[in-house]
């Protein structure tokens, strides 16, 4: 975009600042549209995280436009139920929503590659795979073919492995154990003999409280926290390996987008782009603030898998991600791409960031 | 910002997805002040990294402003040589700059906290600091004394250990070796023995291969293939303890900032935001295939800094770090915030994204 007027200072300038607090001149005034959209939302106003995330986003999209796009926020359940948003987007009921892939599972099976897999790749590498390594063309191709354009919009992070009630020395100790813990962790957790159960987050620790689970894991410190669950179990155990990522998304109407003028559809691209930094730093102090906190409880025993539950778990992701590639062609192309970004992008990190915290922290 | 228009779509709507390309009403007409900024920069231009971190930056504010903020982007010595960045800035000889806060030691002894000191805390553990654990303030402080506004902009990620011509196996390896390894690192280094040596980067091969040098570090894989280094010497030694993150910045002249309309000030901090995503996400998938590409080469050894050394230069760290906080109030204050940041970080790291890492890798 090329000046508009004189430029007021000189490279050789000195004592310059104050003329560049001046007035700038006025320019042509010009007719601009204004649109408002409405972006309904899988959580509830201003739920740490993801919901702060969402009001964020439409604030800033609100405000950046210069009026020109008004973002409406809504919480799960004001304009559609939480698990109703991507159809709501592909349907056009709203122009816009905010999510998370893993919930759209039973319609896409391969959905879940776009927020976290078993033993998959952690929040630097999925960024990676989906800004340089080909994920985004094939989130678009799977979203597409519905109507609505995704974009990465915040991370919580990394989570724990969850809260058990006895402790878990090996895989014997699996057997029959009810476990809440949804999606494709939780039929790695079925291979390997458990019994896991799909509740939302309301319900979990009554259920762990009440004897009718006997563990449960949600997110990580900083939300498990908030959710007291260890008032219920206190063996708090990590790594959460069944969902190494939390990527949310935002969901936008294609129609909708490509009605908006090029440096607005940009504008959404970047303000997204700045959740998935804002997001995931203010979830790493969180979580560890929390689990200081946590570790200062006589009654929480931090505990790691024992390594035969890792490896064993590790194998069985394996299987549990084949039988999902069987379906369609995209679906075998994403799990082909997912663990050609893994194979790539594992080496690096042993050699870089996982040798920097093993040395910080003397592993 | 409320709504200025009637709302077209009702929540219950079905096949309602075309209307949501019906043009918008037009907004009444408004004089909006244009201004035009400069931007030097300390890289060339579209250097891979930094310099293209730069041109997105510069682009990407003056599309989404509408063109009320133009920017123009400027390489090293267009406008001011690559390390007089900050001081033009400050003088308001350009409006905004693009660096890095390890140039600015010579200046403020604590400015290498902000892009990375020895052993310290890696992207997601910088960013998390900044955004959340107080980093920002005191970045804000250091930098206002002269009439600089801070924004972290981009990030190249995380660093090898760097290129040697013999194996080093232990500390006496290190006795009179000439390293070029600029800034706290080469201290540490020096402090173990070793002869540091600082030189610009396009004199780095040249020194390596000629044999001035025994040793040199640059970047991660991605810019050390780039510059030929595995032709000067085969060692390729991991992990970059010396600078374990690697954030740029954007520098604002504090009044230029201040005369900026609240939205336009937004923007500029989303668009760094996003960047602080972008540019790592790059880095890291760029990174990974250049180390696959380097692994290839029969004369390239990829090897660990020996246990003693790696624990030695963490040692020395220390004493390096504590020295540096001697000379002022600030300074003390930014060592003492970024100390405890590490403090609550690094437990977290532990059972979290070092434990995940591992149990891929099979460590």
């Amino acid at each position: 975009m090329p000046s508009t007027r004189r430029r007021f200072l000189s490279a050789t300038a000195t004592g310059a600042a104050a003329a560049l607090a001046a007035p700038a001149l006025a320019a042509p005034a010009v007719a601009r549209a204004r649109r408002t959209w409405r972006m309904a939302t899988s959580w509830p106003k201003n739920a740490p995280g993801p919901g702060t995330t969402a009001a964020r986003l439409a604030q800033r999209l609100t405000a950046l436009s210069d009026g020109r796009l008004a973002v409406e926020l809504h919480a799960a359940g004001e304009l559609v139920p939480a698990l109703e948003v991507f159809d709501a987007v592909a349907a056009g009921t709203v122009e816009m929503g905010h999510s998370a892939a893993l919930f759209w599972a039973g319609k896409m099976p391969s959905a879940p590659y776009f927020t976290a897999v078993p033993f998959g790749l952690l929040p630097e590498g999925h960024d990676a795979w989906l800004t340089a390594g080909g994920g985004q063309a094939l989130w678009d191709e799977l979203y597409g073919a519905f109507g609505v354009k995704p974009f990465a919009a915040g991370n919580s992070g990394i989570q724990m492995g969850g809260w058990y009630k006895r402790p878990i020395a090996g895989l014997d100790d699996l057997a029959g154990l009810r476990v809440r813990m949804p999606g494709l962790g939780g039929e790695v957790l079925r291979r390997l003999g458990a019994a896991p159960v799909t509740l939302p987050p309301g319900e979990i620790f009554a259920a762990l409280s009440g004897g009718a689970i006997d563990g449960a894991e949600f997110l990580g410190p900083w939300q498990d926290l908030a959710l007291g669950l260890h008032k219920a179990a206190g063996h708090y155990l990590w790594p959460g390996w069944h969902e190494p990522n939390g990527s949310a998304e935002a969901l936008v109407n294609a129609e909708a987008y490509a009605a908006l003028p090029a440096d607005l559809q940009e504008l959404v691209a970047a303000c997204c782009e700045a959740e998935n930094r804002h997001g995931p730093a203010e979830a790493e102090w969180r979580n560890a603030q929390a689990l200081a906190k946590l570790q200062e409880m006589p009654e929480v025993e931090l505990r790691a898998w024992p390594a035969a539950v890792l490896a064993a778990a590790r194998r069985e992701s394996e299987g549990v991600l084949s039988d999902l590639a069987q379906t369609s062609g995209l679906d075998r192309r994403i799990r082909e791409s997912y663990a050609a970004a893994k194979d790539t992008l594992l080496p690096w990190a042993r050699v870089g960031r996982h040798a920097l915290l093993g040395a910080q922290i003397g592993a």
